[in-house]
């Protein structure tokens, strides 16, 4: 039996990161969790353990900090593009740079005073390889939203195993997971591409009228494509938080959808993609 | 050999409740998780099994619903309150209950939309007794809070395990972990009263520059005590999250404490409270 | 500009089985954690929210717990295909479908009681289409292993922003997440293969002499299927998880390999998969 | 108005040590988390930034390594007390020291590797004073333990709030977190007072036929004292680990105790000491 050794990738993940900018008096604080992942020819270090192809994770770690500072952060994408670009065009056995980044963000509460923000988290993730094919996804999760009402449910597969009432009226309630991809690099501006994303996922899940999670899935993706030119496809992660509205008639009480439980496990879960007709080619961005 | 029961006490924790209230078209959520304590008679049931005094903890988690349809929640040391005292009240053999209620924040996105806030939690933690008396504590956690200059910290002892070097200049972080007990109970605005202890802890953090994270936390609970008349003592458990500036000397460059490693662990952990001199005497408030 | 559905899914995740089978007196525990995922026909249920094509979730989960007292659980591959088959085979809507499990273990303790083990998880994914197409990766995650010495890491690229030192003798540790493909469905004792399997991969963490954790993970991976004639794949993602020897050297301390910290963040992570050279194409397997 | 300061103190949390003893090419770990926590004469610290009797916890960290490598580790009691007592000792201003560690188990897979546990994290927590007053407590948290039978619950309070039906077969399980005061200091092996306690918790639970869970824990906190003559005094917390058995008989089918969903929250929450009769005072022992 032969056996031989797959696709492979390294790196270092969760390198930490805060950026102290000031301006006189005043700061200005990134704080950012950046994960580098390299592949290339590696077939060496994993058959045979030599290293001479590997550019250390602890390397990596050194750039991000030094690139900090060399640079600053800037727009994650930025950050991470540059971190990309460097890996791939200054080692010859990097053939492919991956650079994730989660942002953290933080409100002022004075001159060089924040308090964290501690909603949801924006995210990118950027592909290089060797060829100067790059792709950019942003993003963001743990953005927790909720309609106490404009939900139905109804219409559905029965079969023996149903015991599902249809409704038409729930609450629904969900963490949005999403990351949408770049038609073109480096035409955006990522700060404010990002703000109109996120209010377009807020509006549409607000706005509408859902008679299944899926619906809304899809309206939130088609908001943004609809709304941000540069964007030409996006996916969505979203948990069906079950808000089961409690049974208070053994107390004489009734409960017109005002009383309700909020369950941990098990969830639903809607995952899917929205595109343009004519988007282009996705090549690596979503490994 | 002879042994005995000690202190004991059951209950029913993380009861997650959402509590919608509906203004005709526009609606308002409340989103609490409530643990109920109780104590008691529970000799029988620790020694024999016999349950004759036990009320169950399935009828806690009711009443915590039914409760929510019959009064609303409004502020949740009142309906911490009103729980503690109903368990006391309509049940001999339960002589002691303690509420805790933690509440999750949204923001308004429309009518009947939300977005959940995800910074700090709002915490209560009520006491109340066969004889009547009956504490409040109102809180927060997860506060977390950063000045990225303005601290100190040097002039402290050094023996033969010391390497930290003092500093005139360091970022101070910490998640901020308060809570503050009532000189009274019901005299108080809860809402207002919870507005302005945060806004004080945020002010005091960010104003006070620093020669220790003790003299920080002893600068906010002195704050909350002196704009709060109806709030007799503050206790605060305060972790230093240190952010250590990285050494970029190697690649040739400063670091004018601009680029930091934010650390896991371990972290300094710093707990005090601060009282009135003429503090009531707080029983079981703490417990 | 027009947009279209991409790629979707939805299912129940997280089911929390126990299932409890009675031989007399001594009783057997099964404890999963199951996640259904669905595809087919459900444009109409994102666009125009039609749900005539939707199996509930909540229909999902029901169908769980009733194939575990219909047939028992057993191995968590052989629920997994039965899961897939039923929901592809009796719904002309449902052309895909993804079960997941994660097992966790425990220890008898009596003959109705039982300790739960805490160790690794035990997991599978399984796929089946309506085509017949049926794929089985088995698998663990959280197995926790460390070698305090035989690993050495030298001979790396070195940069400018390169400051670790090559080191000859160095702490080795990681949490392995491991998932191996099953050439063929049907033939195998889940049981035995899993047992073996896990066996290898100990095995050949603990007896590599490593230079690096690529070699050790492809020795782990290599060593599962030169063993297992049923396994045609093995993937791995692998954190390094640094343990950084202490100086002590500011107290008069040596420290020769013997004190060290264990660090949570950053951390190097190493993926990679290792397969036959004859193994048939993977397909679906993996998403 | 005049505040003044409450108690306090402050220390480092979380230090993780990894200490490797090595017995020729046999090799021994042990995996701890320890935390240190002093107070003393702290208010110039609090009022005024007089760090001049802050004993760092950075300093408090070194003292950790320092005194792993200068004396090894141990049984974790006993690093404990080491350290306490180093601090009250060498630092006037140092008045009390709290010590807490956890400790994470290994198993051996060769002569210097090794497979976590995963299971029971073994605890303790120390104090010492000025004045040579000095407790020891061990302990055990997550260990999850489950009767599949041979529990019951009835005869509870009823009111309007009931709907619990009584059972006389339903499934217990719990997370037990245990800390049990030794009677003297020093006089204890350590590591045979663990095992026999931690087994005693074990056997009891197996062993009672429960008609409460607080008759369980009764039981298990009795069969340590009654065990283990070293011990005066068991603190359990054990959390109900709702097991609800499926309504199956939508789908024909009967479920006599076999299929069970294990809910997440809200939980029981069962807490009680058991102590001698003739137990010395506790002083600080539990703070």
């Amino acid at each position: 039996m032969i056996v031989k050794l797959g696709a492979n990738r390294y790196g270092k993940a969760e390198t930490r990161l805060v950026h102290v900018r000031r301006d006189g008096p005043v700061h200005h604080v990134k704080d950012v969790n950046v994960s580098t992942s390299l592949s290339g020819d590696m077939e060496a270090a994993h058959l045979t353990g030599d290293n001479s192809a590997v550019l250390p994770t602890d390397t990596q770690k050194n750039t991000v900090y030094a690139f900090a500072r060399r640079y600053g952060v800037g727009q994650i994408e930025e950050f991470a593009l540059r971190l990309a670009r460097h890996f791939v065009t200054t080692q010859p056995s990097i053939r492919h740079a991956r650079v994730t980044i989660e942002e953290y963000g933080w409100n002022r509460a004075g001159p060089h005073s924040f308090v964290r923000h501690g909603g949801e988290v924006r995210t990118c993730v950027v592909h290089h390889d060797e060829d100067g094919r790059t792709t950019v996804l942003s993003g963001l999760r743990d953005l927790v939203v909720l309609n106490s009402t404009g939900s139905e449910f109804h219409g559905y597969i029965t079969d023996e195993y149903t015991t599902l009432q249809p409704t038409t009226d729930r609450v629904l309630a969900t963490a949005v997971t999403a990351r949408w991809r770049h038609a073109a690099t480096g035409s955006s501006s990522y700060a404010k591409s990002f703000e109109e994303a996120r209010r377009c996922l807020i509006d549409a899940f607000a706005g509408t009228h859902s008679l299944s999670l899926q619906q809304t899935l899809y309206a939130m993706g088609e908001r943004v494509l609809t709304t941000c030119p540069e964007i030409c496809e996006v996916r969505l992660s979203m948990p069906n938080k079950h808000h089961f509205a409690v049974d208070l008639s053994p107390f004489g009480l009734d409960n017109d959808n005002e009383v309700f439980h909020a369950a941990d496990r098990p969830y639903g879960l809607i995952e899917g993609g929205v595109l343009r007709e004519d988007a282009p080619d996705a090549g690596f961005a979503w490994e």
